[in-house]
């Protein structure tokens, strides 16, 4: 559904026009999320869910969903590959399960807390972060640095940039998964919602990472998002995002 | 090739282990530089050739084929996908046809500064860049701030970053690509080298957008270079980067 509306040949058409009113990306969004409710409903109907689009359904059990249709919209609809559908459960509040799904590229990452992995093709490779402890070895991305509202985290955020190794742009809900595989080793946003990261909780630690919001805790209302390669390497993050 | 060494398991080892020497990008680089060294001089002997990783070879005729093997090298380190395969063909020193190929998504774009268009899994589509003409409709791609390094330079591009709809970060190669496909109308960067855009420059203009450096000429030094969707777009981002 999803990459139905994807590089939709509309998107690009004279914006004033009649079709200005036809706006993809919310279309992609809602019918997104009405398919992967539909699944849930059909199958747990005691199940709650939280989406992004549509109202949310108390649980009457212990186990809720919570869906992120399209996350990453502004690379979505500029044809780039860092947005993901992200899908999470919660047993209790507490985060059991989340995979994020590229369906251009036809990759899933998925996680358990204790496993994490990618699948592709039919073929599943398992998920490990990597051994960097020290911010000079730290390969760190943030979406863009305008998702640090707070002028004092701007600040303490860029200051983090210049201590890594490498500082990059770009990569939205991806980044956390290539987290997840090693490639990356840090990954600090801000202004996060909850569906934003809750999905990616159980990935990122599955994987043998670390995150955690800004108090270090478990990043269940979103905010500023901490997530490391090691304990070491997230201690460091979190003191130098903590401290003015 | 490329392909071949991307996401490698070793990438994430100990650095400072036994194979610390062993570096897959450049390696890479390397080695799919020599695979498309040794098509063209199978085919083309007399034709000149210009690479990033060995010597150039001066032509005994009026064409030169650019190469860069591996354009967004860091976006190939840290597993992302902006990355690609450059090459162009030159005629008495002017660019005729280009291409950047993006092995992990299948994708070639291709231009020959009158058409372009887009291959992937034997499906070929045309390129056509959207027809936005202001600063305030246009989504703008540049890698990272840190390109600008002249700090004139780097003052005129955020006052631009703050004029248009939506700046986004990240991109590389691809961000040209993105352009020519329509989703992006704008990509401003610098610090470029002749190698980094000349392969782009028949598929920006192929698919009818304009691609200069900041004395409004073409870019075939590279340095800092304006792509746009429209001239109207072109006109008014160039004047913005040249005065101060």
């Amino acid at each position: 559904v999803a990459l139905k509306f994807f590089r939709s040949p509309i998107q690009v058409s004279d914006k004033a026009g009649p079709d200005a009113f036809f706006d993809p990306v919310t279309r992609a969004d809602k019918e997104t999320e009405s398919c992967i409710r539909r699944a849930i409903e059909d199958r747990w109907p005691t199940h709650g869910i939280i989406g992004e689009e549509h109202d949310n359904k108390p649980a009457r059990s212990d186990y809720s969903w919570i869906i992120d249709p399209i996350d990453g919209t502004r690379a979505y609809i500029s044809g780039n590959l860092g947005w993901g559908i992200l899908l999470g459960l919660t047993e209790k509040q507490a985060p059991i399960l989340g995979l994020m799904h590229q369906p251009y590229t036809r990759e899933v990452f998925t996680g358990d807390n204790h496993r994490a992995w990618m699948t592709r093709d039919g073929q599943r490779q398992p998920l490990q972060v990597s051994g960097v402890r020290t911010l000079e070895d730290a390969i760190l991305y943030t979406t863009t640095p305008d998702m640090f509202t707070d002028p004092i985290l701007l600040r303490r955020y860029n200051q983090l940039g210049r201590q890594v190794k490498l500082q990059r742009f770009g990569g939205d809900c991806y980044a956390y998964c290539l987290l997840a595989m090693g490639f990356v080793d840090l990954v600090v946003e801000s202004s996060l919602q909850s569906y934003d990261i809750v999905p990616l909780i159980p990935v990122i630690q599955g994987a043998g990472g670390v995150v955690t919001d800004i108090e270090g805790q478990c990043p269940m209302q979103g905010g500023t998002v901490i997530a490391a390669a090691t304990p070491e390497l997230h201690a460091a993050a979190l003191v130098r995002m903590q401290s003015i």
